[in-house]
């Protein structure tokens, strides 16, 4: 285990009110650096958190208040626990309060903000702040997490399929058939959000299982750009997703044809070798079959290869829990990694099993 | 199985699009008296109810319309499957136009308009009527609900405790302290209906259990109200209602304290004859443990009987599935009982298990 | 509705302590052609069958009895509902008592008894019944059925496979790239049957999702042989299952590579044309999100087609009830039309929901 | 938070593959004063745990051995997560080499070995060390446990109600009447363990509620004694559990009848005192509705008092994780007591909610 850093970083969160800002409070407040200062949610002004989220009772003191009382800009780094459209809204004046900004929802995650427009049906409020922002996966682009001012954070989908397929895509590897991706995957219902919607309803939502989206969702833009980023061109993606009647947990079953030429390739020794020094990827034996309860609430997403029968399709199986590694730990890991802190510092939890 | 009688019943459905009229329809499209004849929704003015009901693609020709176009006048009877107060705004109307109501909503189930008032929040527009009204279990009442022209069908909760007391207040009897029963009642989520609330999510309510009402549940009124009219005189009742992570199902784990006059009654015969013709009650052997799955989907209703350690208090143990005998199961039931259809018309369906 | 035949039908059920058995005796007491007349279990002789199934307390009257003491002989089917192996022991003794046979388990589903003993790792004790035995899906191949003697009713997972791809394989169609198909398939835990198993215990199974039988699993060899059937020639699928916490239903994900000189095919009126007179086959608008909930408790199986983009993918979900379509449901389906009897006797149950 | 201490304790679990054996290797493996030395499963001799339980993958490296071959000597304690009877046959080797013990199963929990012996269908092995053992709920006997060399650990259910009770009954109290108690408990699914049970199966649990062990469960004389040793008397409690589909969690309705020269009592100040100073029991505001998910996975067990109308009946809602505060949470909170560290030492999870 990482050694302690006695550093204190000072945290604000706006818009704590959703899954992601319950579940930020939860890492948060058992993280040995971070000093929670300031918690927005501008309807709840004055309610204690706790109140909203019983399981804060007796850990979390803080209560919201309005973003124009809460000390923002007194904070080291501000997370975004917000509907898209409000960290950019916000983004310069905290920048000029020396405040990084770590946003979960969509605002920096596009570079091309034609798609973003096209899915978000709002205006880029400023495109030259996206453009210094990186997106936030530490096991892609660590480097540039470390220095940056504004991280994007991953939507929970694109987190499995961009670590599930990097190792296939990455410099310049012709491994795969980067034209027939296909993406079948399958989310818990709390990807969705808390949002008083009559689909999310426990009547509706439980003992059922539907595909959504098939003609188009959110994230295929963000996962294609990613792809695409790592492939050095373009990518052809197929990307289904569908909706498990439990609440937290997400699992991708990636299949990509191998390219001829790359039959012999040792794909499990691939991954291995490129994982092998990341604390949260586990690359599992060959043949295993990963479940979302091993990472329950944890900040681990475990990957596991296949091949049936030794034939030219490849099987990625990667799971994860959607707001831990596909949300609010990954944004702690950022911000671990951008205050120079070790990468797993308050994100030692093991998965709840059973 | 009863004999097939050819007698059409013309049936309108006011408010068809929560989960009590999706289970009417799914009831009354199997039924083989019942000409399903309109149903209305402002809102949802020509939709195909099969569009918002998949499950009744292919079964269910019918289109939502508004009140105003829907022939409700011409139906023999009209249920019922909306907010509390509709029903009794148009009950004249329909009573003018020779059709008879059922109403699933509380219009008609408290003779005390005050408790009425008070629970619900809203002056009673037809006192009238509601005198005439009759309670609609059929195995309470039977014989009233026959001649009724307005019904008002039960709270799913006042049905499992109603049954599962009556043999022990009805007729005079002094066999119960009736001053401290105690129905402690655990609801599975379908019961609080298709409402797109926070705390009926499946992120919320799913893998949780938790108590609601305690300080005091709408039912409760209903409740005492029945028992009360059963033992002829007050009755002292505490009523806990929970939520279980389930869609349907109701388990009712009552209390009572057995007089000491009364410990040699043989109670399992007693529960035994009162039952004995009941085609939908199910007394178990003695010591039974009755699951909300034996009836689930079906209009049964089982009870069981607990006298620990033999001594001085009994336990009654009553499942129901709430959508079907706690709601339009017990309708259609009533709507038998009021044609003079033998009462299990339609009514047949084999508990779904597993 | 069909019209009522008077016709009668001596049922026994062979093995009747698994979810299918339970689901038979469900479908079978409101069969109106149905005489239930026998129920074996070797283990359960004497218990009367709605002891160990309280759903049918009050429904069926029947007590398990040995296979001995079971008046088998005198049924004119026998359902076996039995592990794999049962059936094919005992098939030569009911055929000669012109006993007619619907085996639920594998037995005689794989005409290729070297494939039957890789996978289910025992000899075939009849191959010469085997090769008069029909696979019995009436919509792939209704005369055979309606002549069978015997019928090996297919597997949950083959009959969305077979019936997803059977517009697109049929009659020589040159559609889609028969050598990558993928089906992405989930499955409620039901389909694992009611063994005591830890994998299958709810606090594994719940709130989890996960792939399983990547390497292997018995259907596949199943649908390969009824896609080569249908294609008449050679088929290449890759088929991953993986295992939703829910009770029932099946959904299955088919990917399918339209051909070039197949690109203007209109697939949605292909499959409309194909399935138009099928009453359990519903295809649905393109474009449509098939629920499992939608067919939950009844024989209904849905089938809906996308295309992304227009593109060169062909997406076919379709859901079923895995208990009912997938297994109980199709066999009295079968026995339908092995006895003359209008096909969707007994199965006219609207599907459950919520 | 409490100061780390830099103490180390050695610590070996017996038994460690059911699902307090699991939860413990959680807990443990993130507590900062625990060495975890052996584990023991004479079964899976050589597994490496994680094999077992993938959510400790790249937490734990042990592997399970036989007793024989683990240094369970060389422990300073040693954890039971056995069935009933493996404790106390190996108690004195272990006291011999001066290591102490919890247990986990019910060896040293009941006093009277009668009761012991009724109910769990063995002599009891080592009545002399029983002698010595103090049952562990550190907030009613902090200090004997704190001496112990043997620690009974608690049932699920009895830590519920004699926390829930306590401030009622300790100190020669006269508040209610201690002949009436009825203990109306709710429990998740894993309470019943890791065992191949068709009861516990996914398909068998799920979308259902029952009662049972109506007529007899083991925690019931456990209750018990701890009720009478906390009034100091005889008491009559009634104890009704029930199974709901979760996986973790108990919900406890307590009844108790407020004596009349009690009506005044303000019981809401008396439970506040009385654990004002424990960490992990919370008071919650009068008229609070306790859920499950608010302790799920944490070890917090909380509180709520409500009194329907001012009348003489006192409710207890108590929640708590079954397997935390109701096992292994608390077998490690007396660890903490046991060897002088900070008793939430290892032990600050936040409960995760959704």
């Amino acid at each position: 285990m990482a050694q302690a850093s006695s550093a204190r970083v000072k945290v604000g969160i706006v818009g704590g009110t959703g899954y992601t800002g319950v579940e930020l409070l939860r890492l948060l407040s058992q993280h040995p650096n971070a000093e929670l200062t300031a918690i927005t949610s501008r309807k709840e002004d004055g309610m204690p958190v706790a109140d909203m989220f019983p399981n804060l009772r007796g850990r979390v003191k803080l209560a919201f208040s309005t973003p124009e009382k809460a000390p923002l800009g007194d904070c080291d780094v501000v997370f975004f626990a917000t509907p898209h459209g409000v960290a950019m809204a916000q983004a310069q004046a905290l920048l000029d309060a020396d405040t990084r900004i770590i946003d979960l929802a969509a605002d920096f995650r596009l570079q091309d903000t034609a798609v973003f427009e096209k899915w978000y049906k709002m205006p880029h409020a400023c495109p030259a702040i996206l453009k210094e922002a990186v997106y936030g996966i530490p096991e892609i682009n660590r480097a540039q997490v470390a220095k940056a001012r504004v991280v994007g954070n991953p939507g929970c989908y694109p987190t499995t399929v961009a670590l599930g397929l990097a190792p296939l895509l990455e410099n310049g590897a012709r491994l795969v058939d980067t034209q027939t991706l296909i993406a079948d995957c399958k989310s818990g219902v709390s990807g969705a959000g808390r949002k008083a919607e009559i689909g999310l309803l426990f009547s509706e939502a439980s003992d059922n299982f539907k595909a959504y989206g098939v003609a188009g969702h959110r994230h295929h833009p963000e996962i294609s750009e990613q792809l695409e980023r790592l492939a050095g061109g373009k990518v052809g993606l197929t990307f289904v997703p569908h909706l498990v009647p439990m609440i937290r947990g997400m699992h991708s079953t990636i299949y990509a044809r191998i390219l001829p030429d790359a039959r012999g390739t040792d794909f499990q020794a691939l991954y291995e070798k490129r994982y092998e020094n990341e604390r949260f990827v586990d690359v599992m034996p060959a043949g295993s079959l990963p479940e979302t309860r091993s990472v329950r609430a944890s900040n681990d997403l475990r990957i596991a290869l296949h091949r049936p029968e030794g034939g030219d399709l490849l099987i990625v199986l990667v799971v994860q829990d959607n707001l831990v590694k596909g949300a609010a730990g990954q944004a702690v890991q950022n911000m671990n990694v951008m205050f120079g802190l070790p990468e797993d510092t308050g994100l030692g939890q093991v998965a709840v099993l059973p």
